[in-house]
């Protein structure tokens, strides 16, 4: 499956980048909410530090996620939908190509 | 001034660790509550990032701070009543030679 040799028109990527773009913010709010909730139950200043790493690991993970490059984007869209942060009619629009392989990629995630 | 080699008796120990244990728990409040503050206005992903870039430098800053080594005790107190988390009447206990050092070392700071 060479899904680093997709070719991607103008709409297409236009597409593809509003889908990350909607799966990013939707990700951001959970962790929002996520940060809110545990802010409530903050005493100490070991709560403070355990606040502090678990922002750490998620912009660790975050930051290295949301890869638009045409080599990657196949795979962190099939990611995202995996993960629930996005539905695959949000890629209507895509080739047919793009999203059997977005499909298929999921079944190995 | 050689405040490194000032001697210790333990009940002067306590009473510096315990005013060591009530600056650090002022602190931590104060930090939590402007966790809390800045939490209410969260919403992209910059201002998460932004939070955690705040919580490392207090990690950092803090982390540094409460060193209650003896060679390092009487500057740490002595910042700790120049930032406000600690009245010199808590000190009380000290000998007089001790608070001497604390209140010309925060003429310093």
């Amino acid at each position: 499956m060479q899904v680093g040799e997709t070719q991607w028109s103008a709409p297409e990527r236009k597409i593809a980048n509003n889908a990350l773009e909607i799966a990013c913010q939707r990700e951001t709010d959970a962790l929002i909410r996520e940060v809110r909730k545990g802010v409530g139950e903050l005493n100490a200043i070991e709560d403070l530090w355990r606040l502090h790493d678990f922002l750490s690991a998620r912009r660790h993970y975050i930051d290295g996620k949301y890869d638009d490059s045409e080599a990657g984007i196949v795979f962190v869209l099939a990611g995202l939908v995996k993960e629930g942060w996005l539905s695959m009619d949000e890629l209507d629009g895509l080739d047919e190509a793009k999203l059997a392989k977005i499909t298929a990629l999921n079944r190995f995630f």
